[in-house]
Parts: C-alpha cells; structure tokens; sequence
C-alpha cells in the first residue's frame, strides 16, 4: 500500500447495516486500500476539469478505500492474515460514518453557559459577548474538543460555520475527520474581518487554499437574509458558482425573522432565495421551521439540501416544528444536525436520531412517522454534500440495553447512544479503537486543560 | 460493620451535586455503614407501629448509611485507610441515584418488537399476544435485564408494575436495586390468574410477603380506569389502606380513555379518581396527559406523586403534551419514568431528564422552562415514594463531550447519557465500579443468552 495503511479485515461483525440500510449478519467486512491512489498532480488535473465542467461532483467523492462484505473473506479471497489488520466484530453493529449536517463546533467552549434562557438573551447577555472574546488560538482549541467529540460518538463527517475557519481544518485535519467548512458571511463582519468587502475577500482565498484538501470541502456561508443583504447573497453564490462549492446558509429558524422579512420585503425566506437565485441543489439551508407547504415543495423540487437540528429547535424553543413529512413526502433531502453545542449541548448524532423522530411522531400525533429507516437515512447522509460515506462505524452491542435484539436497526435509533460507539474508520485509518482514541493521551488532555482554561475569561 | 460492608470514601471528587442540588467541588464522601444494625424484631416491630399509625412513612426510609462530606475527610475524621474501600475521585461527579418512576422492565424482551405503530396495532397485533406467551421464567429474566440497564445507567430505585411481580422483586434483590413493585389487577385478569377475586387475594399474599422486604416496597396497581371497574379500584384502596402502601395507576394517557370515561360516567378521571377516594399522597399516577387546569390542581392539591414519561407519550403519538407548567406552578410532586422498554426503548434517565426538558421548552414555546435543576429533582425523586435516597453515582467527566464545564448541573442534564455513568453505590455498596458489574460474569452473559433465546417464540 503506497499510504502505508494495512487492509482491514473486521471478522464475522454480528451485524452490518449498510449504506442502503440492508442488514447483513455474522459477515467479514474488508476496507481495502485501493492499490493506486492518485498523485497530488492527477488529484489538481481531475479538480481542474471539474472546475471547469462544473460537474455536480467534487473529488472528496474520489476515495482511497474499497469495502466489500461476504462470509469467511480470509478464506474466499485468499488473504494472508499477516498483511491485514483484524478487528473482532463479536457482539458488535456496522454501521456507515455518522453525519453532522449542521454545526458550529468551536462552540463547544460555551457549552452550557447560557441554558434555559429567551433566544434574545441568549444570543446577547451570553453568546455574543463571550464569541468576542475568542481568539484564533480558542478556536483551533474548541474545534479539537467539537472532533474528539463526534468522533468518539462516530461522526465522521461534518458541516460546519463558524469564523476563523482555517482553524476548524486544521483541527480537523489533526484528528482526521471529514468536513465541509464554510466560510461565515455576514454584512456587518465577523471576528475574522470586520469590512464586508475584505471580509468576502477572505472567504474566496480560504476557499482557494483548501478546494485541494483531500477530506475538507470549502464552502460558502451567508449567515441568513436578517445578517446579510441581497448583494451580499449574490456575492457569495459567485464564489460558489466559481468554485463549484456548497452554499450554506440558516433560513426560517424563528417566525421572528420569516414576518420581519415579510415586512420588509413581502417575501418569505424560500421564495427570496429562489428569486436570488440560489435555491439549487448546491444551498444548504439550515433549519427551515417556519416554512409553508408551498416553500416546502419548493425546497425539495430543487433538491435543496435541508439540514434539520431538532435538539437545537426544541431547546432554543423558537416555537413551531419543520414540516418534516411535507418535506419528504415532496422527496426532500433531510440530513440531521446537532447546531452548536451552546443549544444542544452535544453533538452526537445517534441522539438526534431518536429525538428527531420522537419530535415529529409527538407533534403529528402519529406515531407511524420518522420511522426508524427515515432516521437512519437522515443521520449518514455525507454524500448528500459530496463526500463518499465509505466510513465505517463499530457498534458495541454487550450491553444489557442493547438486549434482546429483536430488530438492530429499532436498537441502534431508539437504544444507542453515542457512547456505544466503540471503533471508527475513516477512509480505511482506525481513529478510534476499543472506544480509545489512536492520538496520543497528552495531547487530548492537554486540549482538555486548555479548553477549560479559556472558559476562565467568559462572563 | 455487622453486615460485613466496609465504609467507602469517595476521594477528592471533581463536583458532587447533593440531593438539594447544592454543587461541592473537590470535596470527599464518605459512605459509613451506621454502626447499630437493627435486628429483625426491632424491624418488624417498627413496621407494625407504622401499620397502625399510618404513618407517611415507610419502613424503607430506614437506611443503613450515613453520607457525609467535606474537604481531606481522612485527616479531619482520623480514618484508618485500611478499613475503608477508597474511590478516586477525580475527574467525577457524584449525584444522588437516579429514580425511574414508572416503567415495566420485563418488556425488555418487547424491546424493538413494534416500533412506529399506531397504539391500537402496537397492543393488539404485537404487545399483547406476544406477552401471553411470557413464561414466569421469562419474566425473571426480563427482569434482570432491565435491572442490569438500569444499574449500568446509574438507576438505582424504580417504581414497577407488571404481571409475575415476585420474579420482579427476585430480580430486583439478585442485582441490588431498589424498587416499588405494585401487583397489577385488570379485570379481566392478568397472566397471574384470570379471575379477578383470585386475583385480589394473590395481590394480598404479595404485598404480605414483601412488606417486610428491606429495599422492596409492595404496592397495589390498578391498572387503568379504562380496565378496573369502581369496585375493583375500591378494593385496591382497602388494599392500599390496610398495609399502608402505595396504589399506582395508570391514568390519562390518551384522549381516547378520557373522552371514553366521560361518555359512560360524564366525568373526567381526575374527578372521578377523586370521588372514589383515591386522590391522596398514596396515589401514584402515571402519565396525566389529558388533564384540564383544574384537573393539574386537584392532583397538586393532594400531593399525589405524578410519573410523568416524556419520551414513551412522544413515540407512541398519543397527542397532547402533559401540562408540567401548569402543575408545577401549582406544586406539584413529578418525577420522571421510561415506561416499559417496547416504547422508549431503553431505560436511561439521564437522557428523560433531557428529553423533558426539550419536550415542554417546544411545547410552550419557551426556553425557560423545565429548566435544569427542575429535570434533575424530576430524575432523582424516590423519596417521593418512601426510599431514602442515599445512593450514589459516579458519572465519568473525562470525556470531550463534557468539555469545558461552565455549568456542571447543565453537563449532566443536558450532555451526559446513561453510558457516562461509571460507579454505582446502592445503599453503601457498590454495585457498579469502573462502569463494571460487581455480579459474575458468567451469570449475565447467561442471562442475556436467555433473553436472545425467549424472542424466537416472538412474531
């Protein structure tokens, strides 16, 4: 292997749930690594023409592993045992890499600092006034605590918005997840920059500098229509279009701002979006809780990709509930999001699946919707953003509420919790391991202290 | 120490949250074993003084533990280290023991057997038949399950209600816990016996054999208004009267029953509750959805012990939300249940605490409430029923996902799962260290084998 990685072989696994939802039981499961992998010139060659082609591809597609699952594969495939590394899959459930499809990572610093509280409180006696306190350094800090995190909880992969982005992938690249990182836009600045010209400067050389990263996906992010102006969207759908990149923005969170739009504009959200141009399958929307039947259709036609954040919703109480089952039964494209760990306070998606189908069986008084296959979907969903969800996740099934097993897929949704998870693969590397992490302990707790040491100046 | 335990001294604990939420940080613990033991005689005389007082009290509020703590406890109280157990406690949190309200724990063998199904179906097509095929044996089994989930998730009390109630208490006393377990009467009879005259003298026999149980308490249930005539629930109250236990119900839950009891008597099940003499601090009454303002009064009023299961009303859809406000603003005492594992699916209360609070804050569209500390008493309440809460949890904190801690109270409510917790201590002996059972090994793995085994008769 020219990486240097070894094949992995995980032996007679008691379950596997594929990408499909299929489930497989008492299979070996091998992660090759692909015996020719790309040189940095043919990886720049191949974005090169995907600029240009504008496919609706983009080269983190481009994988460096193979799986393929059957019985007895040592046997049938004739490998020599000494070449591969074996993990024992008695008593445990694979499952596909989790997805994080919206989040705000660095936020883990504020974790439960400000619970409990009005969305206007919140946002200005705590969230804001502590935000400016944060330096580079913070952040590169919170985003190592937001990665060890979901990957201890088996998120792979993520979406995420936040400023000072470079420090987001760099610590991602550190712990060795997949994210989508969006550069945040909005009129009046960010802590990166605070003149909106040299601000959407930035964004375009932050993109430049990482549209090459094997795992990391640039993207652009207009905060929403209350932070950013009609110009500032089209600005920001021009880099998008140039680059080929996702455009990710929040809309239809709170009524508040859908009737101070209306009152405004005498539009709602989804048809301004449409009428700007950038409802296409390229525009993340975050949230869309206050949306209409119609501007659900609408969505889902254009294939808009809608990131849900229940816990999110739910905790800051901003009042309704996304029209999920309007939303699919259109054919939308729903993935599953934490929100930042300042409203949630976590980021384990296993969670999120159980509270995102609880939420809408309670409000529709139906309990036959978001059933678990629907949640499952919503909560592996990295290739709706363009990565390759060949990330392999080991559930550790020798706990009592895990038994019996009269349906495994019923007991990772509605029994599993992120502290279940007990291996994880990405892209054929181990990054955990018997609910160990590979990196080294003093850099973890190092990171642990330094967290902790920066909460000392919050007020 | 008589009974053989040695006193535990929890060393240097990180924060230790008290049974009135105070918060102690980088304090000890110390857990003695009371030095005078009462002997049999002075128990049993104790509870017939009870018995004829009818005292608000039970037997079971005597404990044989005494919890204090303060800084360097070895130094200030002169404790010879080789007499006691130490724990460290660093990097921990120690709460009181977790209290499950209300929940059916062999209907972990249903676990994932009918998820997403409307109620009707739920019980007809799967819960029901599949139930009459449960063996005594079966439910002994169930039972240990749901009693090893619940000691794994810090669970240390639980307030029962199921069919074959002396295989629950063998279970309960086999692994430790504590436990109210009511004999369940239907009319049309349970598994136990058909007849229902048989079935109130068998609920006699059980309440007699268990009223001298140290960590058991006995209680009547009668199931529902929809399912026990008058005279049946006035039996149960004689019952309840006569042996000074408690008779826990179930009681709107649905729209259906309400609207059903008010066509046949014209009144709603409060007030009927209330006209048949049931109304009082004795009644334990689970669920309460579909109550009126002036219903949430009257059960204040009368301090009957409300066991409110967020997650069990939202899966099974059965509309309408529990007014917590509305009691709570009226005084009222809530604890927090699972319900049976066939609809939550799991037994983890930590995650109820969550759950409630996400539940009314959307609800009401209000961030404020069910705030923390409210969760928190609701999930550590079996005081409410006559235990004496002095056990203790040790959750672990070395965990990205409770990373910083800017708000202890909130990393327990709002981020923590049942994996989390680490060390269980059920009345000064420890019954989980290290997020390891103290029981043989071999004794649950056969156990769960059982538990795989008895779901193939399941369709």
């Amino acid at each position: 292997m020219e990486n240097g990685l070894k094949n992995i072989l995980i032996k007679n696994v008691s379950y596997y749930i594929d990408g499909n939802l299929n489930i497989h039981q008492n299979c070996d499961i091998l992660i090759e690594q692909k015996t020719k992998i790309l040189k940095d010139e043919e990886i720049n060659l191949k974005k090169n023409n995907l600029k240009e082609s504008m496919a609706d591809e983009s080269i983190a597609n481009e994988s460096n592993v193979n799986i393929t699952f059957g019985k007895s594969l040592i046997e049938k495939k004739n490998l020599n045992k000494s070449d591969i590394k074996i993990i024992d899959g008695k008593r445990k459930c694979a499952i596909p890499g989790l997805y994080n499809a919206h989040t705000h990572i660095p936020m883990t610093l504020l974790r439960g600092i400000s619970d409990d509280m009005a969305l206007n409180d919140w946002l200005n006696k705590k969230i804001w006034p502590n935000e400016a306190k944060l330096t580079k350094e913070d952040v590169y800090t919170g985003s190592l605590i937001g990665c060890l995190e979901m990957l201890r909880f088996g998120v792979t992969t993520f979406n995420e918005m936040y400023f000072f982005s470079e420090e987001i992938v760099t610590a991602t690249k550190e712990v060795g997840l997949k994210a989508q990182v969006s550069y945040p836009i909005m009129d009046f600045g960010t802590p990166d920059e605070k003149n909106l010209d040299r601000l959407l400067n930035s964004a375009k050389k932050f993109v430049k500098n990482n549209i090459n990263e094997k795992n990391i996906l640039p993207g652009i992010a207009p905060h929403a229509p209350y932070t950013c102006s009609e110009e500032t969207y089209i600005e920001c759908k021009e880099i998008s279009i140039e680059n080929n990149i996702n455009l990710h923005t929040h809309v239809s969170e709170t009524r508040y701002e859908v009737v101070e739009l209306e009152n405004k504009i005498n539009m709602r959200p989804i048809d301004y979006l449409e009428k700007i141009g950038v409802l296409n399958e390229k525009l993340n929307a975050a949230h869309c809780v206050w949306i209409t039947k119609d501007e659900a259709k609408k969505l889902s036609k254009n294939n808009v990709k809608i990131l849900h954040c229940p816990t999110s919703n739910m905790k800051l109480a901003s009042g309704g509930v996304m029209p999920a089952m309007e939303l699919l039964n259109n054919g939308a494209n729903i993935s599953l999001g934490t929100d930042g760990p300042a409203s949630n306070n976590n980021l384990d998606i296993i969670r999120e699946m159980k509270t995102a189908s609880l939420l809408h069986k309670s409000h529709r008084w139906d309990p036959t919707v978001l059933n678990i296959d629907t949640a499952l979907k919503m909560g592996i969903n990295s290739e709706s953003i363009g990565f390759k969800n060949n990330d392999i996740v080991l559930l550790d099934l020798n706990s009592p509420h895990f038994i019996p097993i009269n349906n495994i897929k019923s007991n990772i949704v509605y029994c599993a919790n992120g502290n279940d998870v007990d291996t994880v693969i990405v892209d054929g590397k181990i990054l955990l391991e018997n609910k160990t992490y590979k990196l080294r302990e003093a850099f973890i707790n190092t990171t642990y202290k330094k967290a902790c040491k920066i909460t000392e100046k919050f007020n």
